[in-house]
């Protein structure tokens, strides 16, 4: 699977502290650390504590790629702030994320364009998001449909189901995963499918355990890409050992050494 | 999900000995602890190094309902043992089990008849164990057809899959996944389904993780029940996430606690 890296992101609070404090070693090492443990690409989030959104986007990206060129998921809602992170992308970068909506939608695909950019589609819309799968994927097949109206790539197409804490949400837990199944058969080839996977599990007792469960049931729906903490061990053991199930990659008795 | 603790099995030493030995006790308390840590039903094995196999398995089943009356899973491939098991049994067993081939069928279907058991079918015949889920599917089938042409309850039908180790036949690991998937199609209600767990980490070096990683994706696919060794801890915890996440119990913060 896909993995990006999701803890370059302001909500924590140590990666906040080193955007205020401009500490480049400190993002630089977290970026390397998660590549080393087998992240694909880094989601880059500057957070909602930031007095200037356009300039600690751009420091943020300049110093990740300074030290690595690897694909980069540009994670905020601001317009302004999204177009200062592509512009210093090294490698072809991801747009995180759009909704449904048709303005929003408009606005990302001309990014995607213009920056050829993949692009991750919530499906959401300013109605919220759908209790079930049959709405979620009225939604996806919008996206999908502006999406390919514009002559883009449909492998550069992600769409997100939009997983909800089982704690708030349960009953769409299995929903989901039912999307995640159904946004296979919208299009030949369809487009990727990708989860914010730690969602799952805000505000529960045991993070770690929900999370990993969660994302072996939603690989076996057939599920490409995550946002997650590859630092997760137990996470990154339960995705190979998944990986080799679905028969993705070959068995060898240590699989799960000498990997990254 | 329903769960067959399979720890009683003359395959183990310690159960191999304990048959010889007569050690009731050591039979009992095992059977107990499964118990304990969840198990719905109990396997009940001899193992292949028996010289009376006939008088085994009676000791064997009389020695358990001493101390439960749970569900008991008589697991052998020879007719007269089976009766044996069945005969003492004091709820309503499970044949364990069938392949597709008539003459088995027919025996172990009057068997099932005689003393109102449910049975586990295995989607494999005298011509071996096919490689895809279509062929699966076309076995399983055939013993549903056979079990509801005599009046049987569908409820009472166990379909299995038939996993093999993932080191030898890596590739049908998603064919059996596939395979519980459309047996959920193939009537309405549709037969449960069931898998032998521990077969598909044979011989490999992560078993428990291989164990628990699979069930969850089984899990996603819809199986039913599974002979597994319910005192593995880790396989436990997962299967009551997938079980929340899967939205068929209610979350707490707490539910891995005071539960069985």
């Amino acid at each position: 699977m896909f993995i990006i890296g999701e803890r370059i992101n302001g909500m924590f609070k140590d990666v906040s502290r080193a955007i205020k404090e401009k500490n480049k070693r400190f993002i630089q090492e977290l970026a390397l650390k998660q590549i080393e443990k087998g992240a694909n690409a880094l989601d880059v989030n500057i957070g909602t504590a930031v007095e200037d959104p356009v300039s600690a986007m751009e420091w943020l990206v300049k110093t990740i790629t300074e030290v690595t060129e690897i694909t980069l998921s540009i994670d905020t809602t601001k317009l302004v702030v999204m177009e200062a992170g592509l512009r210093y992308c090294k490698s072809k970068p991801i747009i995180n994320s759009t909704s449904a909506d048709d303005e929003k939608l408009n606005n990302l695909i001309a990014l995607a364009k213009k920056y050829n950019a993949g692009l991750i589609g919530l499906t959401m819309s300013n109605r919220g998001i759908p209790s079930d799968a049959n709405s979620r994927l009225e939604l996806a097949m919008h996206i999908l449909t502006r999406w390919q109206g514009e002559g883009l790539l449909i492998d550069d197409l992600y769409i997100d189901g939009v997983i909800l804490p089982v704690n708030v949400a349960q009953a769409q837990c299995p929903e989901v995963l039912e999307t995640i199944r159904q946004v296979k058969l919208l299009s030949q080839p369809p487009p990727k499918t990708v989860l914010g996977l730690s969602n799952v599990s805000q505000g529960t007792k045991y993070r770690s355990l929900i999370n990993r469960t969660y994302l072996v049931m939603a690989l076996a729906s057939g599920l490409d890409a995550a946002i997650l903490d590859p630092l997760d061990e137990e996470l990154i053991k339960a995705i190979r050992t998944a990986e080799i199930l679905l028969n993705k990659t070959i068995y060898c008795d240590y699989y799960l050494k000498g990997r990254k």
